[in-house]
């Protein structure tokens, strides 16, 4: 059949992310590669016991249709939880419930993006807002970043030459895929040219809470007096991503047009998952399930930074974050990232090569690991095992000090 | 702040329905205007001891991250589904699951529309529908029906002269909003039709299953040898629809690109709601339970039926659909529905005005009946106040022999 497409659909392909999931799923696999939170962290016997309650007492209302606003309840105490720890002031009823935070960049790309229009970005910037935001046709301009965040004089040499700029894009807390976070400074001096440009702002928050040292910074959308910034979050990464929960905040004249592309979208998110969390966070301690998350991410960290010092060869850098799920590697200038992937997977290792997160291409020297996924033994195990890869591509594969350290390990693993 | 928006958003509305729904939340309103299936139907103490069991056994699967595509256990469940109930062959491997079928109508726009593309529908169509395709700014062509359904020498008429239509959108079975039912012939010779031009058709078929009498006929997509129908399908309206889950299934180069879709769009569907009905399909009967909930819609049809047919005026044609949900009536042409809603409203009585069900507007004289949320006493008292609306409307006030029967209903209601 000679099917014609939406010219739209010329611009997507296959997130490499998501297809080599596919790949990773065999146990054998050591997978950097995801971005998938602890799942033994989940709080199982305490969600298993509310949702036989939530169905039994209250099946009628969350088996039935919503609204496509979202659980008021739930909406409540997102609004409550953002004020205590983003200090961000809203009201429940300005809270849109989704699904997932990416829903809430696929509808911003609806909202805003005609076909040509300019979208900036970090660069790098997440995989899937940039296959989001394809589909609206836009172009990305991406604003060279630092380990203090975007670069602000690059933004507004950007801006200056981009009146049709649309929307900026950014993750200010440990961005995935590069680990890092923007400084205090940077956020104001963000909102300062953002204020004087008036360009509105998707504030993608996913893993603002997941800091292992020190205390939070604050919200963009919280040094917002202009309603110029959407901020989005979600519990996947505080709690779990299996149900698809997340929300979006926006001053009142975007909010009721992201209600009406949400509501074309798929009507309203899951009644039942959407009461399930709303009650989870009325009789357990959300808190005290983040304080463990990033516990258990630290050590993780650690071991993966750990390991990367000792095991990668000369010229391989790295971010160390200090939260999050990921981390960034840049290889010396010779090596592709793809094809010491094909021989990585060989070695049963995988990781998402770095150029998939430049919306322009390039940078194929570049990696994302993540260390959320694993515990420290495999996480050490499969960064040795990246590091001889490396070395055999740069065509030093001779034994390390850490190759015996390695044995070792591998020894106590299996004991 | 002077925020621009994309071109998109200029023609998309807030929907008549939803919009009302949050008025008619007040249970003194009898109201006909939403499409909620029977609350006191849905199997609610299997689903809780499932999803008790499930989050338990599986929580570390269920509450994690998984594929786009969907659970493949529910898929496998669908397609055997599909088999049995429609005589649809199909691979679990072509089943993309959805957040109810509204997102397989969205995701459908999204392939297939540029500004401007012709989407032919049945006149009146799904408001639902309307509102998700016009975010792709097509142009609606509106194709007249008949109680056997899309009168085929009018659509041939219509196709000739758009040799750009991209899409057809129909609804054979027991169709939101006019309840009609497309005849085993109507359906064979459109098939033939659309096979000649080879346009793409999407067949959505909540209500397929909930017929009251005789037997299912053959869906479209059981007669489509050349892989231009797009089916889809929801567990809505035959367990519940809290949960938003439906599925699409589409040939093999459609369906890649679906799910590309559906990635940018949410990344997929909750794994713990399609895990359950997943569960539920294996371990209940979920043919028992469409056997009840169409024995039960059966019986409130037929209470809204007898009593338009005692209680409205002369001058009121109404549809008397064999299955689904709904009831379509039109008004004597001086009539206007949304004035009357107005008037019914003050007796606390609600129902769609049809207008919104067409896409190029005009037909204010019609109106959708819901009958399936309530039981046989609310409906009837609600029919006969709303025959007391309309008659006050064309000014012939007087008592008629009905309003003596409803005291007495009223009064056995009360006792």
């Amino acid at each position: 059949m000679d099917i014609r497409f939406a010219k739209r659909m010329q611009g997507l392909r296959a997130s490499e992310i998501r297809e080599l999931l596919k790949h990773t799923q065999n146990p054998e696999v050591i997978s950097f590669a995801g971005g998938l939170p602890a799942a033994e962290l989940f709080p199982v016997p305490e969600l298993a016991s509310l949702a036989h309650e939530i169905v039994l007492q209250e099946g009628c209302r969350v088996l039935q249709y919503s609204t496509t606003e979202g659980d008021p309840g739930l909406r409540r105490a997102i609004a409550g939880r953002m004020k205590a720890t983003r200090g961000i002031e809203a009201a429940a009823g300005e809270i849109l419930v989704t699904c997932g935070s990416q829903q809430g960049v696929d509808l911003t790309g609806k909202l805003f993006l005609d076909e040509g229009d300019v979208v900036l970005c970090e660069s790098p910037t997440y995989i899937g807002a940039i296959n989001a935001f394809l589909a609206y046709r836009p172009r990305f301009v991406e604003v060279p970043t630092d380990e203090d965040g975007m670069v602000i004089p690059e933004l507004e040499r950007l801006l200056e030459g981009e009146p049709a700029a649309k929307l900026i894009y950014v993750i200010p807390d440990f961005q995935n895929p590069s680990g890092r976070r923007w400084s205090r400074e940077r956020r104001c001096r963000f909102m300062e040219v953002v204020r004087r440009y008036r360009v509105p702002v998707v504030e993608d928050a996913p893993y603002a809470e997941l800091y292992f040292e020190g205390t939070p910074l604050p919200a963009l959308k919280s040094l917002d007096e202009d309603g110029l910034v959407i901020y989005l979050g979600t519990f996947s990464k505080i709690l779990c991503p299996g149900l698809r929960i997340g929300w979006l905040f926006a001053e009142p004249s975007l909010f009721e047009k992201y209600v009406l592309a949400k509501q074309g979208a798929d009507l309203h998110t899951s009644s039942f998952t959407q009461r399930l969390i709303g009650a989870y966070m009325e009789r357990y301690d959300l808190d005290a399930n983040v304080r463990r998350i990033r516990e258990a991410y630290r050590h993780r960290r650690d071991a993966m930074i750990e390991t990367m010092e000792q095991a990668l060869p000369a010229g391989v850098d790295f971010t160390r974050p200090g939260g999050g799920l990921f981390l960034w590697a840049e290889l010396p200038p010779e090596l592709d990232a793809r094809a010491l992937l094909a021989l990585s997977l060989k070695r049963q290792v995988a990781f998402v090569p770095g150029g998939a997160f430049f919306p322009n291409g390039g940078h194929e020297n570049t990696l994302r690991l993540n260390f959320s996924a694993m515990p420290e033994e495999r996480i050490e195990e499969g960064i040795r095992r990246l590091g001889g890869v490396i070395r055999a591509a740069l065509g030093r594969p001779e034994a390390q000090p850490e190759d015996t350290e390695k044995n070792g390990i591998s020894h106590r693993c299996a004991g």
